[in-house]
Formats: C-alpha cells, sequence, structure tokens
C-alpha cells in the first residue's frame, strides 16, 4: 500500500531529523535515539492519546521502533555530509509531512469523527513530533516561526476532505491527488521562502498577570 | 447551565492569554491559533489523558476549538488595545481559573475518585493549559513564581470538598459558593500581590548527579 | 513485596531532586510540591498512557501522592544539609532507576508485549519522569548528557529477559539479580564517570528547513 511506504519513509526522514537537532544539542547515542524516535513517531503517539486510539502505532508494530533507531544510528555515522544532503531531506521531511497528516486524518474520519477533529489529527500527526523534538532539545518549536509547515498540513486536509467527501473520489485517488497537492505546495513554499503573517506581540509593561513572561 | 457559560468564559479568556504569549515570541497565526486553543483546552486535556476520561471535551465539542481559533484571531486584532483591558483580562482568568477547578474536580467525583484525586483533576484542569502554554513558549512555567494561583485552585476544591460531602449542599449552591469563594481570594491576591513562600536552593556545587544543571 | 518497598523508597528519592530542581529555579511550594511529584510519578503514567494501561498508578494509590507531597515538603525544610547527603542520594536514585525499570518492564509483559515495547516501557519508566522534571524547569533533560543512565536502565532491561525468558528464572530471582546487576553498574559508572559516546553535530550552515534551531 502507497501510504505504509510514505510513513516508513516519512518515520525514516523525521528520525534523521530528530537524531540532527540531538547532535546540535551534544548528546549521548542514547539520547539521539530517545530523539530521534520521538520525532518520528511522537506526533501519531499524541493523537492517539487525544483520540484514545490504542494500541499506539509502534506498540503493535514495535518493527518501526528498531527502524528509527536504525535511522539514528546511521545519521550519526553520515553526519558529516549531511549537509550535502539537504534538499533531499527537504523534499523526504514535506513527503512525510504530507503523508503524516493524510493518515492521521483516515484514523479520524475511521473513528467517526468530522472536519475539524479530523483536521486537528491530520495537523498533529503532522507537527506534533517536530514540537516535541524542540520542546525536548528546550528550543521554540519553529513549525510555527519558518516557511509554511502547519499550514500546509492544514490545507492538505481541506483538500482531502472535498476530495473523498464532496467529489466522492474513492480512497486510492484522494490520498494520491492530496500527496501531490501538499508535496507541490510545500515544494513553492519552500522555494519562494512564503511564511505566514506573523503575529508580534510587545507590551511596555505587562499586560496581565496570567500572560507575564520575563526577558 | 451556570457552569457551562462560565467554562465558555473561561476557554476564551484563556486562549487570548495564549494567543499574546505566542505573539511575544513572533509566531506565525497558526501558532498563535495553536497556543491558544492548547492554553484553553489542554487544561482538561491533561485531566482527561490521565483519568482515561475519553472522549476529550473538544472532540466530543469540536465547537470550543472554533471558538478558541475565533478568540485567537480576534486577540491579534484587538493586540494593540490589550494593555488596557489588563484589569478585564484578569478578571476573567480568574473565574476562568476556578470555574476549570470546579469542572475537574466535578468529574473526577463522578468518576467515583476520592479526595485526592479530585484534588489533582481540579488543580490540573485549572493550572496546566497555562503551564502548557509555558513549555511551548520555552518559559519556566509562571504559575509556580508569581501571586497565589495554583494555591487558590486547590483551596477551591478544598473549599467544594466541604460543601458537597460535608455539609450536604447541593451541587447549584456548591459551585456557587466556590466560585465567589474562590474568585474573591484570587482578587484579594492579586491586589495585595500575596504569594506562597518560595523554596530557593542554591547549592556551591552539585549536590547530586540526578539533579545537576547547569547556570 | 520486594518492589513495592524499592519503588516506595525510589519515588521518595526522585520526589526530593525534584524539589531540589523546583528550588534552584526559585519556585513557590505549591511548585516544588508539583514538580516532586511529577519527577516521582511522571515516568509510570507516561507509560500508562502510552500502552492504554488504566488507572494510573497514582489514581489508584493516591496515597503515594501524598508521600510524595510530604518528600517535597520535608526537603524544604532539610534542603541546607542536602550537600551532605548527595551520595546517600545517589544510591538512592540509582535503586530507583533500576526498581521503575523492573516495574515498567514487568507491567509491559503482563500485558502480553514482547521485548521493544517491554524495553521502552522499562526505559520510560526509569528516565521520563526525570525528563518531565527538566522541561518543566526548562532545561535541556539531563539524562542524555551525563554518566550512564538510560543505557543502564536499558541494560537492565535486557538482563531481565535474559533472566526470565531464556534463563526461565522465577520472578523473585529475576528481580534480585536484575536490581543487583543495574545498581552495581550504576554505581561502577558513577564511580569511573563512565559516559555514553556523545553525537556532536556541528554545521556551518543550515542544513535542513526541518531542523534548524538557532543559536
Amino acid at each position: 500500500m502507497l501510504l505504509t511506504i510514505i510513513y516508513i519513509i516519512a518515520i525514516t526522514a523525521e528520525a534523521m531529523t530528530g537524531a540532527l537537532s540531538a547532535g546540535r544539542r551534544s548528546m549521548d547515542w542514547f539520547g539521539v535515539i530517545l530523539i530521534a524516535s520521538v520525532t518520528a513517531l511522537g506526533g501519531g503517539s499524541v493523537r492517539d492519546v487525544l483520540l484514545g486510539h490504542y494500541p499506539l502505532t509502534w506498540v503493535k508494530h514495535p518493527e518501526y521502533l528498531v527502524l528509527t533507531t536504525f535511522a539514528a544510528l546511521f545519521t550519526i555515522i553520515i553526519a558529516k555530509w549531511m549537509k550535502h544532503l539537504r534538499n533531499i531531506f527537504l523534499l523526504l521531511d514535506a513527503l512525510g509531512l504530507i503523508g503524516f497528516t493524510i493518515i492521521g486524518c483516515q484514523i479520524a474520519i475511521q473513528m467517526g469523527h468530522g472536519f475539524v477533529v479530523a483536521a486537528v489529527a491530520g495537523v498533529l500527526t503532522g507537527v506534533s513530533g517536530g514540537i516535541l523534538r524542540d520542546i525536548l532539545c528546550n528550543d521554540v518549536p519553529l513549525v510555527f516561526r519558518r516557511e509554511l509547515y502547519a499550514s500546509i498540513s492544514f490545507a492538505a486536509v481541506v483538500f482531502y476532505w472535498i476530495c473523498f467527501q464532496y467529489a466522492h473520489l474513492n480512497l486510492e485517488a484522494t490520498v494520491i491527488f492530496t500527496l501531490i497537492f501538499g508535496f507541490t505546495l510545500r515544494v513553492v513554499a519552500i522555494y519562494f521562502g512564503l511564511e505566514m503573517p506573523k503575529f508580534i506581540y510587545q507590551e511596555d509593561d505587562e499586560s496581565s498577570a496570567s500572560s507575564t513572561d520575563e526577558h
């Protein structure tokens, strides 16, 4: 099945981005494996825990955890050549983002949820692995500060929903069209450096006790 | 029902504090919506996941997610006037804290749990949305460093428990009295700048490998 | 039962390391109690939520939460003498690490899972309380940057698995041998300052958009 192949490519690519983040923080090999696995499998785990969709993917298929472990170790070996692979990575990551989104969306639909929950499930599956990676590495999650990323995941959900629920395409066609649509959108966003408008809020003094922070 | 109205006010107010925090970190609109929704609905989600209380509120009522999304976008529009609304916000946030606490406490009691678990459920519902907001924005959670907040949530649980289990008041009276009690306590704490005693620990050298940190 | 005694020692010791971390961040007493409880009980909670193993330990036995609360308050009182107790703490923490690992591993086996999931459950129970503590205190989790820790938890799982599934020892013998094995390994690692090899990744420029961070 196409989605399984894309899923395997996606978790491998995401595991490698996680391993590189861990390497930037000089973590030991165990930390690298853990952060790689959380980056790759954390998005789906967050979705499944929130929807009560047990057992989790990696509990049912522990071989995916073995795969992310090997991807992490492989990244340590090839790290010095990584910067030459930058573009391949960006494409694999784009494929992974859309693949994760479609899978999350499908699971929510199978569980009988409507559009809003399907959209949340799709976007969460696509982006929350990267958010967990950034939290574990003590960064502000990047997903909200660079080119279109979460919003492309959302656009893919909308496209999927229209194809499947309104145009009544079959599942295969919906998946393939959504992949092409989302992947193209992401490549265009990277190429032209497209960004969502940002909300920049600077207060002269504290605006409320419950939202004060310092620095 | 009174609690539903308070819940809607509370998630709106909390979503707006989340949106402002995201704005301080210059996040894009998607990040603002996500952080607003996590701040508003994350406390209840943490409680429900820990207690195994499925489906989660926003899965059952996706309209709440739509509400927090609009609250986030509305905050972006009115941000420049926010500092004039500081006091209204503090009061809505106080109402929300007590409302969330009561709801969390009630759910634990309905599930048959005793005082300790009800207290944890109440306090978690009240404070963990804000903790998640601060983690996602890479801050040390503020809830533990400013005026009485989590402790007022705890006091409200104790008050609720006494009214309901010992004084045998009916549910409506318990809810209303607890709201008045907790809200008053919070306003007094803000007005006089009341704080919990702090635990300040400075070690000359590392005290144990498992609790070492740097800086 | 031996494991219950070790569990109680472990959560007490972990609660105290959590309280000290909170004290380094000058948190108030409520924050100290929360971080102590999360450090002590968070590892098991993460495991139970991921495996869908309800009710959680502290929901079933709220007395453990009362214990971690008192351990936190006790730490505030004795904080100034803590540095003289450093070595006792390291030993209790080592005992706790192996005890948590064994409990996590046993629960996964009882639920019918194989080696990979049992290993993840064991290591998660052992280390994720400390990871949550560091996230809440806004640190990069230390578990991946100091002497062997997570890897000893993993070694204990492997040892346990060999004793129980291949050598067919009974449960008591497996637990005792694993405790002795893991505890000894940890003490040796601390004494000689053994560390896992680290993965240090420095890029001259950004290597990929999905793994870029700044600093």
